[in-house]
């Protein structure tokens, strides 16, 4: 039984916001199950507890709770998209958590509220490693205007993505202007960030000017700014020059649709050298893409990619989860591998069975 | 009414074998319409016009002239899967109608029987450039062991890809050994063509180092061998050049699942400079993907990848041509890119309209 079931199955960890329902407090003062109006209002208050038991009913697989979910997320779909979406990647070892410790709390004395989100779908595997462990950005953590959610668990990354997704809707209506959205620097899960955000941020590490080559291309395509961390001590004369390497890397590429010129900077997350200017870097591409239109344009499209993302995605898992496509499909792949049967033909006969009886 | 409605609705090009139906012997002898029994005894044979006949029925999108076509590639399959199937690609002006004139006439001498066969999703605009142009490759159709098929008629990658693939079992049927499937340098088709293929020859042009980031390296590295073609005259020592140089920007590209290292050579189709050598090299790999089990195992790999390709495509063609998606999508759409609903509420009402009445 995965821990995901209820929205009280979750393990507490210092420093993240608990699950409303574990809140003794709560659990006193209220006995009835909380209904629609008790969210929204908790969320609109911006009360950080009712905002993380929303985002676990959006994370359970209980029908009541997914039913209630849409509820919540259609109440605060009004009230959200003011805000600064920012995706952010890089490699294990970058120091991802303490950039987004130096950024957040730079962010915050800068007058903003911070959510932080993840979107990482190895995260069931490896129990929850991104922002999962307990030492990562306390001081953060502490902070009345940050809000620091773990990824969900799930099976896929589309499932993750589309929870992190409906997850965003109720920190924005909670308030939250600044949403950070992290995941690690490998696979597919780049894309979806990609496609949730406004701004895509590359973590880079001093020194080995070849790295590039070892994130995958299309990561650094989507860069709006890379940042060389770890630009202190001995490693600053070797950031400085991935900085100009990077930046004649990054150079190569096509223009973006948003007009935006990737910019490269270098900081260091301990000494907080650069983290300034890594956030007027993301005013400036604010004020560009708001003035062009790029903004409010790819906020659209992004809906409309998620509206088709989540057509195929249900509408495969209709078709596989049909009974006669279930039972078929194994001996099917078989015959077609074999070659006893066209792919063509195979599809046919799979799909008839699938409209005869939905 | 687009001309591929009807068999009969074919243009004839000088050098390029002509449906059947349009043969003025063959009308007077039959009366009738053919049955599945005259494809196939036909096809056997290795007679050109009725494998020509076929594949004409495959690229009608007549209900019953499709029903046929499925009849005659099921009969097929068992004859078909012994050839070595090679996708070409290259940006226009490469020379890619020469090279595979010079190649095709070279293989035939080796005793090889040869088809040729186009993916070229956009020539329905361009009124078929590929294979289209009536002065091409004139030698190479007048030969008895060549067939020459211009790429269909069709909308969709996804349909231009699957009649390809179909047209590849009829001509393998037919006692074709050595299949050759031609795409242009550009776009998406060049990997429906690897997904149909054993082998993948990217052609290139000398002199331009910087050509490879022309192409896209998605395309590069899909390539087993890459032949800078025009090594003649005063661009040889340029080719030799530009040799040396993919071949070092080849090995920076992990090993591939074949565990084939890809190679470069030098050619001039014109002069039949190292024409051998490109037949040698995909001997070769013939030799050694079949020696370790990889040439099999990619071949079902395909086979299970279209079934599943094909259910996406036709799954998706049912949802969207359903009258309450079709009537409602637009007005949605809209809804979810001004913010109105999510994407995911969005989603679920649309199928669930469409569970409803299949």
């Amino acid at each position: 039984m995965p821990d995901d079931q209820s929205p009280t199955g979750r393990h507490t960890q210092k420093g993240v916001v608990s699950p409303g329902s574990l809140n003794p407090n709560l659990r006193r003062i209220r006995k009835k199950p909380w209904r629609l109006e008790d969210y929204t209002s908790g969320i609109q208050r911006g009360d950080r507890v009712t905002l993380a038991k929303a985002i676990t009913l959006i994370e359970s697989t209980r029908r009541e709770h997914q039913a209630l979910a849409q509820q919540i997320i259609e109440a605060c779909l009004p009230m959200s998209g003011q805000s600064v979406r920012i995706g952010i990647t890089g490699t294990p070892g970058v120091g991802k958590s303490t950039f987004i410790e130096a950024f957040g709390l730079h962010v915050l004395k800068e007058g903003r509220k911070l959510a932080v989100l993840a979107v990482d779908p190895t995260s069931q595997v490896t129990q929850g490693s991104i922002l999962g462990d307990k030492t990562r950005m306390e001081q953060l953590a502490h902070q009345e205007n940050a809000f620091i959610r773990p990824s969900p668990a799930g099976e896929s990354l589309g499932g993750v993505a589309r929870k992190t997704r409906e997850a965003i809707i109720l920190c924005e209506a909670a308030g939250y202007d600044t949403i950070l959205i992290e995941t690690v620097g490998v696979g597919q899960s780049e894309t979806a960030v990609h496609s949730m955000t406004d701004f895509f941020l590359l973590l880079l590490l001093p020194g080995a000017g070849d790295e590039l080559q070892g994130i995958k291309r299309g990561i650094v395509e989507m860069a709006d700014l890379a940042v060389v961390n770890k630009a202190d001590g001995e490693r600053l004369p070797l950031a400085k020059q991935a900085k100009q390497e990077y930046r004649n890397a990054m150079h190569l590429f096509p223009p973006k649709e948003s007009e935006w010129v990737a910019r490269v900077e270098i900081c260091s997350a301990t000494t907080g050298m650069g983290i300034p200017e890594v956030w007027k870097d993301i005013q400036a591409y604010q004020e560009q893409t708001r003035a062009n239109g790029y903004f409010e344009h790819n906020r659209r499209a992004q809906a409309r990619y998620w509206l088709h993302e989540t057509i195929n995605r249900e509408l495969r898992q209709l078709f596989f989860n049909h009974e006669t496509v279930r039972s078929q499909l194994e001996e099917v792949e078989r015959q077609v591998m074999n070659g006893q049967q066209s792919s063509f033909h195979a599809a046919e006969a799979l799909l008839q069975a699938f409209r005869e009886q939905k």
